[in-house]
């Protein structure tokens, strides 16, 4: 038997992804054949042929007079496609998160977003971990109590009160991750097709994860205050969004901080469109002073902050927060509960061990030190291969960059790539795909002289 | 300003739950008033006056000439919803799983899932910890590789062999705790409205987790040797499932183990009808023998196994793991990359060391024998009230079992909570409500005479 011609084979694979990401889901109807060969402009015949063998397959079942349907016992696994226009492979936001977690620890690192693992506090988990082997059993083998541990819930609360957001032990929630913390929001306020707001550029994960959430994801141009107010305004009337997703402590990837009056601004906006927004808060600990929080000025009415331990303590001992108003927080609880029957009870034991013995908050003293010594000194190297900032931040371990003369930077992270360096290229960023000549620098990861003959090379590549 | 009158307050509740649940999602047309005035039994006026304050406070829109609409912004949280007839609250699945968790260390809890905290690993759990605590840094800080620990995930193929489970490393992907890995597929696997198919009765969190999905539940009965084969034929038919969810090894809360010819004839109408099916093998390290597994007949072509380490080792160090074909495994690890950016790398590491310590074995060989002891004490004291086992289990924590005369489970353990023992009633563990004589007892925490005492008194009265 021969194998299908280019065009079947086309539609056939068309029909395929259209089904495995559920566009085209079991007992679904298939637009008639003329209309498919109009659409993918093939001749009838091939449309016909590519039905009788999906067909032959058990793919598709024909129902004669009434046209085509996906089988409904097909068996179709979700496969995430992200939203938005198409990306090649190495901007793909979930090919990036893969990459960055799966990399040979031989690679350097300058993409990834997090502290090398000599930065973290490694010795106040040693020391945790130490003290958990003699504790309690309960703590070594019981479930955790649904909210997560009390006396951690409590140690929370004084934090968020640092940046002056209010809130009860009753309001927060520990998650297994500021990630999984996200997801349980996302799980809760959104249906598939509903629409969220992002900024662009944003953290690339948070495309992935929306699109295991089958919505459709609008960047809002980000500028150094915050959101550009008139696209904000304007993205709500024309998208009547759910939800609103963003860091506003130190903004991934630029750095930037919120001013006061966008903070307020968008939470008028936000009051009149009935939308929610969520704050990830997850680089709170690198501040140098509180930056304005949403959910300080809204008082947890409509704004639900997240955060996590992660980018500090540990990325291997998993533990994120959520706080909500009283009422959310108990459907966030329910359906933590009933998809994951509570949380990670010995993770939430060494965080609060680790950030309440007194070394953490000299130990991120330092980090803070380390960071803006070594964000100079990047900033030095980078300008050298003309490479500028888009702004400078005054924390945080990110730099947003734009490229020389218009270099392409997914180019530039391919060539990169070939060499060791694993690099961030801005479009990954960027739901628009806005941020083709813009590439974000993690500081601690820059120490290595080889990035930067890297780059140096990858730049000047044809 | 006067309060709503009681029954323009039950049209004003209605909605509002069928909002909540989004059985009215917003946008969706409600009922015209005529209609909604017959459904629910009130005069037309009085929907009027609901529909009016509902428009007043933003729940709905009025379009004129259109009708009601709710409104595209109302922020409608999901709440959690379970399929099926309505329950009693101290019936609903979720109830018992937040009371469990949320239980006073004081009560007796004959009623829940798992050993009491002393009768698990901790000597070897604090050993690991110790022995973590001198590691290497990568282990304490940075995330995990996409799948999981390497050195696990081969212990675990080693361990799936056991059972005649053929699976490679790559097959297996660790989660955060086996309801996580239940939850990854589910999301991978179902769409919402999908039906799946669960034995009745079966472990009652499977129906919190599935209402997490909106999909529709459907029990078959349970036999001794498996799924009672005609009904599982019949309802095949009937809803074409797109999934199928047991134990197989020790199935919960029966304490039954599959006979081959079920297993056999199941696959077959399984592969007949597109079928996926789901065996959760949490329990596996109680099995005297291993019992048939679906994975290992089928080859793990569409049998999915998970587990996890909470029942043996801990429950605080959260650690699950899904086998499956090699493609549906990847499908599984972007959603698990997506939604929580890498497992836990912490608790992986502590499960391999305190389950290949040597140690392990033995204190399961223990574990076993004094469960076959608590056993029969158990049998002994229940049949002195009356209570008859459905089954004799040979190995596990359970028994499932019938009340005297007819009692009604559901008032017993609400009287015996009263008295500070909690209680599994038969029917949070079926789809079908039919199980209102039965009840869950968990041997090894049967150990305390209040049990049978209270148990006795809540018997007796009226």
């Amino acid at each position: 038997m021969s194998g299908n011609s280019p065009r079947v084979q086309r539609v056939i694979d068309d029909i395929e992804s259209r089904i495995a990401c559920r566009t085209a889901p079991p007992g679904s109807r298939l637009p008639s054949v003329r209309a498919q060969a109009k659409a993918l402009a093939v001749s009838a015949s091939t449309v016909v042929e590519a039905y009788a063998r999906l067909v032959a397959q058990g793919r598709l079942v024909s129902r004669p007079g009434a046209g085509f349907y996906v089988a409904a016992t097909a068996v179709a696994p979700l496969k995430l496609a992200p939203q938005g226009p198409p990306r090649a492979p190495d901007l793909d936001p979930l090919w990036l998160s893969r990459q960055a977690l799966e990399a040979d620890p031989a690679l350097l690192k300058p993409g990834c977003g997090w502290l090398p693992p000599d930065w973290l506090y490694q010795i106040g988990v040693r020391r945790a971990l130490r003290g958990l082997a003699r504790g309690n059993g309960a703590e070594l083998a019981d479930y955790a109590p649904p909210q997560g541990s009390a006396a951690l819930r409590q140690v929370l609360v004084r934090r968020l009160a640092h940046s002056g957001v209010e809130a009860a032990a009753e309001q927060l929630l520990l998650t297994d991750s500021g990630t999984h913390a996200l997801d349980l929001i996302a799980r809760v306020f959104l249906s598939p097709g509903d629409v969220v707001l992002v900024d662009d550029p944003c953290y690339f994960n948070f495309h992935t994860l929306l699109s295991a959430h089958r919505v459709t994801l609008i960047g809002v141009p980000f500028t150094p205050q915050g959101p550009d107010l008139p696209a904000f305004e304007a993205a709500l009337q024309a998208h009547q969004p759910k939800l609103y997703l963003t860091n506003s402590g130190l903004h991934n990837p630029t750095g930037a901080r919120w001013s006061p009056a966008v903070a307020h601004r968008v939470l008028l906006l936000a009051e009149q469109a009935g939308l929610v927004i969520v704050e990830d808060d997850i680089f709170h600990d690198f501040e140098l002073s509180p930056a304005p929080r949403l959910a300080a000025y809204d008082g947890l009415q409509r704004v639900i902050q997240t955060g996590s331990f992660s980018k500090t303590l540990s990325a291997s001992v998993r533990c994120g927060y959520i706080a909500a108003r009283p009422e959310w927080l108990q459907q966030l609880l329910e359906v933590h509960i009933a998809t994951g029957f509570g949380g990670n009870r010995l993770a939430a034991a060494l965080v609060l061990a680790a950030i309440t013995d007194g070394g953490y908050a000299r130990h991120m003293e330092q980090v803070r030190q380390r960071l803006a010594q070594r964000r100079e000194q990047c900033l030095v190297r980078l300008a050298a291969l003309g490479i500028t900032p888009w702004l400078r931040p005054d924390a945080g371990m990110f730099l947003w960059c734009r490229l020389p003369h218009g270099r392409d930077a997914a180019a530039v992270a391919r060539r990169s790539l070939e060499q060791g360096v694993v690099l961030a290229p801005g479009n990954a960023f960027s739901p628009a795909l806005r941020a083709a000549e813009f590439m974000r620098f993690n500081v601690s990861q820059c120490d290595d002289e080889r990035v930067f003959a890297v780059l140096r090379n990858a730049l000047r590549a044809p």
